[in-house]
């Protein structure tokens, strides 16, 4: 039974990366809850609520182009109706990586959905 | 009710953090769970379980020493006995300052425990 929860929560996270790495951010807009708070290493402040959250998405909408990506050691730490996944991110773009931690905290209202997303830098020293 | 576990939330974390910011890691150690999983920018991997975190901290005991810090902006999305906190820690080092997203995923087992604690630095642009 958990597993299975896990390997669909994985498959969601799946789906809408690949979305997002196209440009394109309905997948994760689909997928967050309305009070969805957003936490990235750009932003002073995190975004706080659905509305925020797709008003950025909207800004960034069609310039995102990641060649192909590597969505690494996931994690599911899976409670009731929570559960936290973790993974590194790795995203090509040319001849750029950019290395991420994501969190993502789902939990299951009518679906899973999205209410906590931290997504930051990985440090290369 | 909601109100009061989320004050119970901030209080747990800034007593931890205090300790932390003198050096001192057992706040921490004392509030996180068997299955923690710790994520900071300098870690290319997760660290996984309390064992793995445990060492980390042990070989930076005493090393950490803030002037001050603030903890500005908390959040805590509770749902039952899971609760979410955020809160931007800037923390003032002689001339430095170190702006951090932090979010701490708190689970009520036999009292409030951390078991997913994604920190990340803001980067200034």
């Amino acid at each position: 039974m958990h597993q299975s929860i896990q390997q669909h929560i994985i498959a969601l996270e799946i789906a809408a990366l690949e979305r997002w790495n196209n440009g394109d951010p309905d997948g994760y807009l689909a997928l967050s809850s309305l009070d969805v708070i957003y936490i990235d290493p750009f932003f002073e402040q995190k975004l706080e609520g659905f509305k925020a959250l797709k008003e950025y998405y909207e800004r960034i909408r069609g310039k995102i182009h990641v060649d192909h990506y590597e969505l690494l050691n996931p994690t599911v730490q899976l409670m009731k109706d929570r559960a936290v996944l973790t993974f590194k991110h790795c995203s090509y773009c040319g001849e750029k990586v950019y290395k991420w931690n994501c969190t993502d905290v789902y939990q299951l209202n009518l679906q899973w959905q999205i209410i906590h997303t931290p997504w930051s830098l990985i440090e290369n020293r």
